[in-house]
């Protein structure tokens, strides 16, 4: 039996490939750490991958800004049904349909115990945290495939309660493997509740997808910031207010909006390859949303930090930045008693409150996203719009299972 | 009625000055506000000073690394009797022994009844957050005095139980109007509890009441990092264990304490005047203990930085220190899914409870930070000694009423 | 100048009265406590009783069920314009309009300072805890009336930003005095998150801001349960699923619901008036609620209060209830873990989230509970059609300032 | 290979019986559930018992209090040398030394993944929740005996890092398994907090755990009260202050000790087999403790509620109890706005902390409840001399590992 998946083909450039189908072993393979070569995996299951969706931090790795190397498995969101149980898998069967955390941990660790699930200490022998199909990470094979091992699935996989409910709402569910709980990790970080006024920086799919969470949490307001008019215009297409950074400084628009240059809460869905404002918005300023969030966020409020910051960036403006240093205002944080919340978001915490969300239909995540399915062959055309700033969430369609 | 008190006098001098003995009213007066310029106090009483501190703080102004002006009263770590009580106080009578939080607040404000007490919004007409006798925080006269006037008083003062009692643990006592506090917000902002493993960057008498708070929440192991060898052998009499950075990097000496190079918890007391470790210990630099700290902190781990950073520094090394930006590691913290807590301690969120753990002998403060009563008169002598890295803290006296 | 209010006038009966004009001081009359009488209140404004609602604890007086004296003037529910400030408010003016918590506390107890309004220590020499127009509760006059004096203003009195956009919402913010608030106090005791979901036993206001909030924080599933039709429409009217307890056991219809018989988060907006279900639905059995509720709540999971249980209820239908004393199932509670959250809300922990809500048309309050102005002339007929059980929440509206 | 252990034999008796030694099947038995029957347990590892204490909460089983059948084998505080390991076990090697919670947990459910171990939905077919060697918990089957059976074991066991050291300390470490935890538990439920006041209600071992895990937490004063003059003493070496409370009621002896009649924070570690103070001391009266909690614990505080209350109680005094149902002042705990926090501890929540603490000397437990140990043997003589009052904690040590 075959497979099929989407890899890194140098800088710039993703290819669908033919790959081995999965089996309960580890193999070596590119970007797989030697000590995780030959894992043995009977505590996992095999899922025939019915959405997988293109991540922004898919993107570092495409444009060249990391040291993923070619032939690399992409595709870290992974929703799939169950084809094959490990011999140690106990509370799992063939045909369950599953939402998978992209963080891989193994549910045994002090980290794990303590629900931080982002940070294993287990599955990637270089540090805590792993994921799929990405550099650095140990090795696990990519899940943007026809089929794809996920290991300690009893603990790893969320189970869908019925089927046809599932395939049904699979384009909101699929926003569950990542960007749903990690928009939602941002806003939590941010300390939003019910009255919160809230900034988000970007309005990229992680963007869209704090926005709502925030809007879930009860925020009253909720303005999102970018430079993209397309992905401006899809914010407010659920109820936000914008932002044009293109435009200057967010505090003179949020005080258009709200009377007041400041809001509550200030959440990072940029990261690293931050740009500036205003004039200086064709540049690249890798401090630039950590240090506006700092002016627009109230004092003693707090900065929920999703966007991801990376310790090495081999592509950075300045050689600071390729070590993962930024030049942040940090004197202004501590003058207004700011907390900075920071890390991969632990999907465990929050991906089974917000499926009974979507299954009760009190968020339409695929909606405010504008999740965009297409094929597997397609996904070369999707890297390629999403780099270009497409306000779209693109969903791979290996088995053409997803409705349209 | 007189007065006397400690004032500024210029970069690296302080001197006893006569003064005005304080009425109901916010005269004006070197660095008072404008705005604060004859705001009615009818809420405050004005304190006889039976104990009040130097801090590391001060310490700041008065090496001329702020825009403090001269002739500013200094002091705001305030323990005093009530000699006489405004028109509007209800709960506070002449007689009673207080200790004064550092930061004034109004208890009216959104922050104040959010427990923000660190970040008023009443006070200071330039920002959010006040103390007494500091540059920049509205112009409310320093307690390094005879008597001074506290406002908002029967929210601000925390009452002592018993006079005969207070006096006798004084020197503990006035440890909560400032860093007892501030070492415990540090302590719990880096996460500290039962069974932690601690490191505390900085053995000044913040340092060593982080450190005594730790042990106070519980933790197994606490580490005490600092240059100065009296300083880190004060830190080893009360049970720590420590680090001497200027041997080289922590982490090697964490690592032959506990086995591994991590610990769960990071304080960070030091702030912005921060030098460098081994070789480069002359040297200033200003991110190296957060980025230490990032290095030593554990995955998931939480920094508490009661340590002070700066909006503006006069004095910093270089141009993007002198706005207060810093070059942090912001990417190990990232990918070490980090929390950071900044900010001036709430006082009022701790000082009761610590009253409580000293009156009740839980804890020794006054010993393990080796209070040291000085007249008055001895405050310029305090003040050079300690910017000379005594391992003291300085307690003045200016009535005589501490047993000595 | 004169004043009218509603008084208690003995079992059954409310009447308006002529009544005085308030000033700063606490006065003698029916029910103030002898500690109280002749208090300065020159921290007080006197409001212009905008609205002001009719609560189903004031029934409990008005019932018998209490020794509230005669002459009473009751109302805790009070929204107004400031029309005279005591001489040491700084913070607000004449034309301010304000929502006043029902929990009278004085911003500088120990317990305000830890956000504890709820059982202030300064206000009722009885025990902690006060409000306006209750019996036991210091003898604070009550607000149903048109013109009412705040104590602590600066602390108590949230002011709204815009006098118009007040006055538009006025029927929302009208419940930010109490019923919002201590609904949604319930379902933060419930631990109501994203996701969860909720059962509400009772259907009266409370129950539907108990319901509504659980909306605001993200519930899945709301239930709300009554043996009232139309109150259980007036909960479907907004989106809630409904349980007839006159039908039999809850547990049956909730997993008719959901699946499953339990909840995540049960809420007890009835307290000890409460009856049986089925077939015992018209006799008052003072623990049914509370048992029901650990028999459908999860295990794990946590009980949210709100509905008052009292320590003395000299209606009650045995000896223990007399005295506060339920015979509850607390094996079962532990058996299943459970927390239980009890408690007069502190509004000021809420209040000014929820305003902010309204303010942004994210909720609506008033809609939910069939907010009805009625003149304060009419306020007999309120009382009486209330506890007929009349599917509406009645506002008095003393100046007609309220648009129809 | 055989195995030894003491099992069950009617009212009043336990005898030390021969057994079988355990493989990877969980087999029928007395009291294992039909549906656990021939469950495979290949995530298990086998210890051979190094100590095993006996608990409180054995003696309700043994005293005929429940419907544990004859035969059943007890034990569910384990500490022991992994002997063997299941098929699946990936992170525990022969040779490592473990603490094992009471609680069986299967680390995959949704309890387990939000750390509610002590109500895991996979052990127990009856109810969420399980125990080794316990009444109605599965049928686990118990540990005090030679060799047991650890299901799940990765998830389960807390290795202790060095095994000359854990044996140094074992009878220490040993209380990790239940009491210290569950001790711990209360005092978090209770709120204990730096500074805080406290009374144990109960000197038994968990009171007296409790009592010292509130000293680990920084309270100012912990007051433990009993009728047994043996454990008040126990209680007094270690620094508690102590209520007689066969000499009637604690408020009064609470006023002598600290001037109020009432404590922030209250733990009950008695449970439904409690007696009454004063001249009804010698008749049980299962609400006692909470009612008297609710009267002593300050308005706001909080009840931790460590002490058992079951379902059923064959035994009880009369019906209402029975069933479960107790006499509650809950009308009082309104009025106070108490929370209480009920249920089994999550043992895994806390235990690594605690270990950290027993093994850096923070604190000594096996001293604080005097640990004693015995032989297998001599189980029978323990359970009487500790159901007879006996101020002691008997370690069972099946293979003289324990130094003396």
């Amino acid at each position: 039996m075959g497979n099929r998946a989407v890899s890194y083909a140098g800088p710039g450039k993703v290819q669908v490939i033919d790959t081995q189908y999965p089996d309960f072993v580890l193999h070596d393979g590119p970007g797989v750490h030697p000590d995780n070569v030959g894992r043995t995996v009977q505590h996992g299951v095999i899922l025939k991958t019915i959405a997988t969706n293109i991540c922004g931090s898919d993107q570092h790795m495409v444009r060249g800004r990391t040291t993923a190397p070619e032939g690399l498995v992409l595709g870290h969101e992974i929703t799939g049904e169950v084809v094959e149980v490990g011999r140690d898998v106990e509370f799992l069967k063939v045909g369950d349909i599953v939402s998978v955390p992209f963080n891989i941990s193994c549910g045994r660790c002090r980290n794990c115990k303590e629900g931080q699930t982002g940070i294993c200490l287990n599955v990637n022998p270089d540090r805590p945290g792993s994921a799929y199909g990405y550099v650095d990470m140990g090795g696990w094979v990519g899940g943007q495939a026809e089929y794809v091992l996920v290991p300690y699935a009893d603990w790893n996989a969320l189970k869908f309660p019925d089927r046809d409910q599932a395939l049904e709402k699979i384009l909101d569910l699929t926003m569950l493997s990542d960007i749903f709980p990690t928009g939602f990790h941002g806003a939590v970080g941010a300390g939003v509740t019910v009255g919160s006024t809230v900034y988000v920086a970007g309005a990229g799919p992680v963007g869209l997808a704090a926005a709502t969470s925030a809007q879930l949490l009860g925020a009253a307001v909720v303005i999102v910031g970018d430079l993209n008019k397309d992905r401006l215009e899809q914010a407010r297409s659920f109820g936000c207010e914008t932002v044009d950074v293109s435009l200057g400084n967010p505090a003179d628009q949020i005080e258009q909006i709200l009377g007041i240059p400041e809001v509550d809460c200030g959440i990072d869905a940029v990261g690293f390859e931050a740009r500036g404002h205003g004039s200086a918005a064709s540049t690249e300023q890798p401090a630039t949303v950590l240090n506006s969030l700092m002016e627009i966020t109230r004092a003693g409020g707090r900065l929920g930090i999703p966007g991801l910051y990376v310790t090495g960036d081999p592509g950075a403006v300045d050689e600071a930045a390729r070590v993962g240093s930024l030049s942040m205002r940090f004197g202004l944080g501590f003058a207004k008693s700011h907390t900075f919340v920071t890390g991969q978001c632990p999907v465990m915490k929050y991906n089974r409150g917000l499926m009974q969300a979507i299954l009760s239909e009190k968020v339409s995540i695929a909606k405010n996203v504008k999740a965009t399915p297409i094929s597997l062959d397609q996904a070369p055309e999707g890297y390629a719009a999403f780099d270009e700033g497409a306000a779209r969430k693109f969903v791979l369609d290996p088995h053409g299972m997803i409705a349209r």
